[in-house]
């Protein structure tokens, strides 16, 4: 299990985690330990409030890596490429890496240096930002993707996970190419979708008489724009391919509407949206051959126990 | 200014407006006065949870319309035609009359006997329905459009118009086509959004990451689809329009994605979210002639004055 974890940007992500970690012992199943975590961020107004909020922060990315078990690259996508480089010169070879960013599929081929990388993305996250809004109870029963391929160090994953549920996350085992299909579903193309609405009803008529399905089906178009663009370009085959289905799915409903036969395509997302969350749940206990079946089963890990690993599987 | 009211169907919106009227006197702008209301629903049930409730109620459309000087038939488009037919055989010649409904063009050609109509629409709601959900203070500032045609009476449209901001509406003046335009698109499109969004992402991985985004965006795709069909088919001409515009839309969106420049995309969205609602407004005075100039610049009647109406603007 990682002892030592170094938080690299200290925003949303970073930060709740800097706080959640610092705030004591992690519930490992079988073995509460202590974690220590220190903090780095490239801002210094960053660093001096997560310091004046009295957590070990380095000024150094180096001083921050070179004693680590587990680095947790938490920026946003554009800053990646310079940030790993940077860990890749002076983390120990073997250190555990995760990220934080939501997409998956090019961020393997950025990491340097012989380090032990497993992808990771938090299903967490507000319209605020920055350190300032940062949470320790952001991640209680969050989904947490950790991804698993073919090369990744299972004993590596395995550790990352243990320190995730033992914060109240629920880890999710995908591949990259499966999580950035779903994210560019469950999440991009929200964004795309509260755009588009947006557009439509601007006109001063249609924004007077607009209230709750419009506040709603628009509330993320409100996110700044910077960040929508990077999450949406990280992951544009994906998004790609999403956005032609919602296409195609409202050609199908126009002709719907004008056969006057609709019923049936509300009916079916009613029942789908009514089903969602899912509730019922049952425990598994698996291993780890087990996982990505569990994951694509809609299934997540709740704790990494010395012989097996217990999870929870939705009942449809 | 209408002294006795009848309201047809006592679900939310009718039994909000009986609960509304009923609590008391009229905040008629110069001279507040007193209505009186009664209150009809063709299921006993209701009538009795109504009469239960302290509200005058009667057993027949006839007797609920022959002495009222405005009736308000609030039932689902379905049940209008029936009743349109009763009301038209039993009130007196002349009596106003209005509804609630969630499409205007069709609904004058329904309407039967030699009464004045103005068409309405109430954009207020929650995804609870009947008359338990009846709420005395769902129309505070809500915005509650009345037509405006060129065979419209308007001294009826003032009398209701009165009544309508004397209860704290935002009484929006425009025509039925271009009321239909508009809540196609604010209202009808984002439910067949949500019901899109909600069929995409219906794979068991995709729905244990879903979020916040998935959560505001797929929201009224819990409605109940008997609802959602019946308003969209009935105003089906106007919706096809704005779903034509949203596939647009998502191609050009499409496109953008593909040469990497979404942030424009994002960035225009973004300004006009954050610019609504509309905050700053300013207030105006003006004559019948400029109604439906002000209804389309965004703007609403606060106050119907012997002399002037009393209105507010937007400030863009």
């Amino acid at each position: 299990m990682p002892r030592t974890v170094a938080v690299l940007g200290l925003g949303l992500i970073g930060g709740s985690l800097l706080r959640r970690i610092e705030r004591g012992v992690i519930g490992y199943d079988h073995d509460p330990v202590e974690v220590r975590v220190v903090g780095y961020d490239h801002d210094p107004v960053t660093r001096d409030a997560a310091r004046a909020a009295g957590f070990e922060v380095r000024d150094r990315v180096s001083e921050a890596v070179f004693d680590a078990d587990l680095v947790v690259v938490a920026v946003p996508l554009p800053a990646l490429p310079e940030l790993l480089a940077e860990v890749g010169a002076h983390a120990r070879p073997g250190t555990l890496l995760t990220d934080v960013t939501s997409v998956k599929g090019p961020i393997a081929a950025m990491v340097r240096g012989p380090l032990r990388y497993v992808g990771g993305h938090p299903m967490a996250g507000t319209e605020r930002s920055g350190f300032a809004a940062a949470d320790p109870a952001l991640f209680e029963d969050a989904a947490w993707v950790l991804c698993l391929e073919p090369d990744t160090d299972l004993a590596g994953w395995l550790d990352i996970a243990g320190l995730l549920t033992g914060i109240g996350a629920r880890v999710v085992p995908t591949t990259a190419s499966q999580h950035d299909a779903a994210v560019a579903r469950i999440s991009h193309l929200p964004h795309i979708l509260a755009a588009t609405l947006t557009g439509i009803a601007a006109d001063p008529l249609a924004r007077s008489l607009a209230a709750g399905s419009f506040r709603d089906g628009t509330r993320v178009a409100g996110t700044r724009p910077e960040l929508s663009t990077a999450m949406c370009q990280g992951n544009a085959a994906a998004l790609d391919a999403a956005l032609g289905e919602a296409i195609e799915r409202l050609m199908q409903a126009r002709s719907a509407l004008r056969n006057g036969e609709l019923e049936p395509f509300f009916r079916t997302a009613y029942e789908l949206r009514h089903a969602w969350p899912v509730t019922e749940t049952e425990p598994v206990e698996l291993g780890p051959a087990d996982l990505l079946a569990l994951g694509t089963a809609g299934g997540w890990i709740t704790a990494v126990g010395p012989d097996v690993l217990h999870g929870r599987r939705p009942k449809y």
